[in-house]
């Protein structure tokens, strides 16, 4: 093309009263913001998005799974559409970073590249995916683009998915449409993604941008240990059976064991129960819930295999019994190496220090490589906090981050 | 006296007939009773009781705390008075033997001396006490008789004590009367009570009778361990302050360090729970409930600071704070060495094996002890099972241990 964009930057002013006013929706007294999917929140902050998507004069865009696009199209009608996006929802009480950035991020370089007269060889779609955070099913937009969500999904017998459907009902959704929002790959140039980083390395490290090279997988299980009730008093230490034991042991050497073999993994035990319960009898039955990550599908296989045979140690050792139930699984994604590239040089050209980093938490983008090359660029987060009111990030490294992105598009598709 | 009485037996057809009148009553589908202490089962086994006292000839009496007795008077109206006795209540679904043995051979003694024609130079007693097991308030009746019960235990805040009061009230005992249960230790020579040892050492070590000699103390703790609520992906090992790490080396250390250092103490974490739950959330607290017992008051105290330390040892391993809180602490009792020797001497004229042998469960001969000489005579129990329908005890054990307290009564008060 002949427009020079080598140095097109986005208006950081716009950017931020765009911030700024779509931080009111949804606002919460200690600094957050409360957006859950399909809430009057979040339908609030869409329709406020579709009004900046026309005041752009670009096109407006939904789909059957609700996602909401602004679209800046190429003249060749047949071209590919580099989608770039995330997320308007929230948890509760959550950031105001979180999601909406690349959101607005998004837009912001749209509306940069249409009104600077330049023309992409390639349609450009800024999106915001339904219920990235789980309200009702996590990354839901973003499956449905994928073609993994049908109305089964919302009828399942694990769930009493009754409020759910009226909470789409009522956003204009229709079960039997669902289907309907897959996309066909072809169409499809890639993805790319502004997010916050939600960990402590970039802040650290003094990085400005980190790009997500792979997505930690994700495997979540029940653990039951069984052992026998008995008269804590009466029955000695080598009589007994003791479930809470069993249990206690596998936590530590489950966290042991993954620092020492598994230094990328992660895994937390995030709850533990007995029966019967009291005081003065030796625990019959302890239940965890444990979930383990690692930016490896394999590695993450070892883990789980791993850990299955540390509960069945464990078990042993306390002459228990151990029954171990795989409640989850997602595999760990390794993200376009063309776009970490193109990513790169668009780090290079701005002059910032950038760094290849593995997220350990769960994005669009992730779902979004299942089908077509799919990059994602990370922003320091202050304290690495998030899902928090003191979520933070520099605006300058939002800025920075909108320009890495603007200039990666650029590279792209102009 | 003149009557010789060197070779009297209880009548253990007759002992065994109520016995198995007394399992009819709150007779459970699997074998075992409910007699829940002031249900209708109890009060329906007291009116059984009575009527067999005075099929007997024996006096009936009651006292304020709903202790229930059958009397053999001496010749001297202002004899002391040798208490027998157990109680009558179970825990839900619990096993025949439990209490029920102490106060049927209590019974049994006392008609055979009367039938015999023998004249103590002391009153005997058999008692049933009120509520042993804990239904409103443990060991209530024998603490009633030491002085540790009025109307301000039945009006405390920390409970509701509405359906206690109820109970008690039905029973025809009064809130105002409760303290005058209290008896004058002078007016008590001892306190005998035969009772199955619930645990397996008899059984195993092929003794008839166990002496005991200490009855444990026990503590109970609830302890919290605090850390910092944390994003279970994206905050790495070294961040995190996860609470329920601390929790769970604390289980392990505290056993560990009971089986080495207090090798004549028990302990049991009976309860756990985690904030918030979640599975993708590092545990901001856990709380455990945690008991500990041991045949020795200065070794109690002992094992209490030095669990008290491990928590927080393992709080700062884990980086986490932690909050102890005494719930409940009982003292050891070391039960009368005369009454003990009585005894032995009785199984040695009997020729049956005997040993010394510490209760890890609670008794009302502890809480008698604390007043005057008390002396405790178990039965083994068939693999230590208690609390439990398939409580056992070899109807053979339960005659011997009948002689045994038969013998040790007739050479106390003979």
């Amino acid at each position: 093309m002949a427009t020079d964009c080598s140095n097109l930057h986005v208006n950081s002013e716009r950017l931020r009263a765009d911030f700024d006013a779509l931080s009111e929706i949804g606002a919460t007294v200690g600094g957050g913001v409360s957006r859950l999917a399909l809430s009057n929140e979040d339908l609030e902050a869409r329709s406020w998005f579709a009004d900046r998507i026309e005041e752009a004069n670009l096109r407006v865009k939904d789909d059957e799974v609700g996602n909401l696009s602004g679209l800046l199209s190429a003249d060749d009608p047949d071209a590919k559409t580099l989608m770039i996006g995330s997320h308007l929802d929230t948890v509760p009480n959550g950031g105001r970073y979180d999601g909406a950035i690349g959101v607005l991020a998004a837009l912001e370089c749209l509306r940069r590249i249409k009104e600077t007269g330049i023309k992409p060889r390639y349609h450009l779609e800024a999106i915001d995916f339904t219920d990235e955070e789980g309200t009702w099913k996590s990354l839901f937009g973003s499956s449905g683009i994928v073609g993994k969500i049908s109305a089964n999904d919302i009828s399942d017998n694990l769930h009493d998915n009754m409020a759910f459907r009226a909470a789409l009902y009522r956003a204009g959704i229709m079960l039997p449409e669902l289907q309907n929002a897959r996309r066909d790959p072809a169409s499809i140039l890639g993805f790319l993604e502004l997010h916050i980083e939600q960990g402590k390395t970039l802040h650290e490290q003094q990085f400005d941008i980190g790009i997500v090279d792979r997505i930690v997988g994700r495997t979540t299980y029940n653990v039951v240990f069984y052992g026998e009730a008995a008269h804590a008093g009466t029955t000695t230490a080598d009589e007994r059976h003791d479930a809470l034991q069993g249990a206690a042991a596998f936590i530590i050497a489950a966290h042991k064991r993954v620092a020492e073999e598994f230094p990328e993994g992660v895994t937390n035990c995030g709850h533990v129960s007995v029966t019967p319960d009291s005081f003065n009898v030796v625990p019959a039955e302890a239940s965890l819930r444990i979930e383990f990550r690692h930016p490896d599908t394999d590695s993450l296989k070892d883990m789980e295999a791993r850990l299955i045979q540390l509960a069945q140690d464990c078990a042993g050792t306390y002459r228990l019994r151990v029954a171990t139930e795989r409640v989850m699984h997602r595999g760990a994604e390794r993200m376009s190496g063309y776009l970490a590239r193109q990513i790169e040089n668009a780090c290079r050209a701005e002059g910032i220090r950038c760094t290849p980093i593995a997220s350990y938490s769960g994005h669009n983008a992730q779902i979004m490589n299942q089908m077509v090359p799919a990059g994602m660029i990370f922003l320091p987060s202050v304290d690495g906090i998030s899902h928090n009111p003191r979520e933070f990030t520099d605006w300058r490294h939002v800025e920075i981050g909108a320009n890495v992105l603007l200039r990666t598009i650029l590279q792209l598709t102009v």
